[in-house]
């Protein structure tokens, strides 16, 4: 029997900060990124990618907003918006491995699924909006579309006198067509799904789906996804190759193999960046906790070599 | 034994040449269209959906522009585009169909596949750019537009003094994922894939896939998809009820059930309008003649109501 892996690639994977956001440049971070997979393709494990779409997702609504404003073309909404990215970064993934498996000799199938993820309209998520998306907007136009749209602004902490749109960022509760990319994944095929973190939907009263204006984390998708398929190992791929406790503290230090119950303690005790690494720590305890064996924090890079990064076993 | 049917529908049926382009109004249509579909499934068929996505690609493009004007966000490449089309109009269709499925109470899933499809370079469409994409480009934009990326363009038929961009439309050869599809549709899970007539890519000599900057006629590649996946049945659903031959001329007439050798003759008497009905009609040829029992073309309307409209038979 093979194992299962579910690898989560962080936005980062496929377009960097500092980078113009050129499909070149997300090609060839993509061919790196991906050739790190190989070891563990080759080592038999049936695989689940998923992946952020942070960059992408905010490149779009901003041409979004551009065809509006220049071609007077209706602006899509967000949850349309990270279709759209589903589609782009799904087929470029897609291809890049595909061509990669090819190169190695390894005669695998690699797809794409669209992936809506259910959220519950109760989350408290909807209290307290957090997610910052799309571009800069002056106080004046801020207020112009919170009037026209409905949109929520928070100032930017980065830029004075800039605001950008909040959303929130409710938990993910059940990833659409699960059985699907588990039937394909124990049959051997590559199955890139739920990127993004999904398009975010609910079920109103009579239980029709319906869309939403959010965002959902992807590790926490992906981690619901890999507990729902009954994965082996939960992979979430960042761009340090360990887990510190206390990152940036005298009393910084690497985490190599950490047990469920300390993890549970480091988060009790506030050991890790709340907007950074803290989602992806829980993400990695919410797969224990649930069944899975393993859940590894680290770089691709860290991966190719044989290396582990912070594990988090049960 | 269930029934395969692959059904595609037109670019209209998602958003008409008059509309705006709003999200409301593409739900609108896709729900007229969709609930057309249910006595089909009701009647036990296993369905697989292709799709147009003429005018959303097109949006896609010139938001795509616009951003690079407005915030200098890099374009990206057609067949990017493409896919993001792909994600965006499966994710609404998608969730639109599995709404009526919940309200007619048809237990069934519905999952949608990003496709490339495969094309040669070699095909005779990349000696003749034939398909328009894209806005609309003054003499001195469109000289930029060719020194900067090498678009070709051809004047516009409607407007004077101005120009768009043409691609070539080259016949698609193979289905990513064909057997996902056809697996996936036999179990009886409503497949979407094959949108916009598929990403298109081809082989280079290692065998790898390559993007191309092309459009795939969408009946061509769900014929195809149909022909690979044994449908059974391949609907074309467009905005008139019938075929005609002689459109518009005093010998016009509707065509109900026409046989294969029929259909040759009307073609070699160019009975058909080239741009418009002509494609429809070979695909639905084509499907005929590579086993498939019947193709239908018709309006979505049609079918709801049990109507077959134009039938091509063996």
């Amino acid at each position: 029997m093979h194992k299962t892996a579910v690898i989560a690639l962080g936005g980062n994977a496929i377009l960097r900060g500092n980078q113009k956001g050129t499909t070149q440049e997300q090609y060839k971070n993509l061919e790196d990124t991906l050739q790190n997979l190989v070891y563990l393709i080759k080592d038999g494990y049936n695989i689940v990618l998923s992946h952020g779409n942070g960059p992408q997702v905010g490149n779009i609504l901003m041409q979004n907003d551009a065809g509006e404003s220049l071609y007077d073309i209706p602006a899509k909404p967000l949850d349309v918006c990270v279709a759209d990215s589903q589609g782009s970064i799904g087929y470029m993934m897609q291809r890049t491995l595909q061509n990669i498996l090819k190169k190695e000799g390894i005669n695998k199938e690699v797809v794409t699924i669209v992936t809506p993820v259910v959220v519950s309209k109760d989350d408290p998520a909807f209290d307290n909006y957090t997610k910052r998306v799309g571009k800069l907007y002056t106080k004046a136009e801020a207020d112009i579309m919170t009037a026209q749209k409905g949109w929520i602004f928070k100032p930017s902490p980065k830029k004075k006198d800039a605001w950008r749109r909040v959303v929130p960022s409710p938990k993910p509760r059940q990833i659409i067509n699960e059985d699907i990319v588990k039937n394909l994944a124990h049959a051997g095929v590559i199955v890139i799904a739920a990127g993004g973190g999904g398009i975010p939907v609910f079920y109103d009263e009579e239980g029709h789906l319906q869309p939403l204006e959010a965002v959902i984390d992807k590790d926490a998708a992906s981690a619901l996804l890999a507990t729902r398929i009954g994965a082996d190992e939960l992979y979430i791929l960042t761009d340090v190759p360990f887990v510190y406790k206390d990152f940036g503290k005298p009393s910084q230090k690497a985490l190599k193999s950490v047990s469920q119950a300390e993890v549970t303690h480091l988060i009790e005790q506030k050991a890790f960046g709340e907007g950074n690494m803290l989602p992806k720590v829980e993400s990695a305890l919410f797969f224990i906790t649930n069944g899975g064996s393993k859940s590894i924090i680290t770089e691709a890079n860290m991966l190719g070599q044989g290396g582990d990064g912070t594990q988090v076993v049960g």
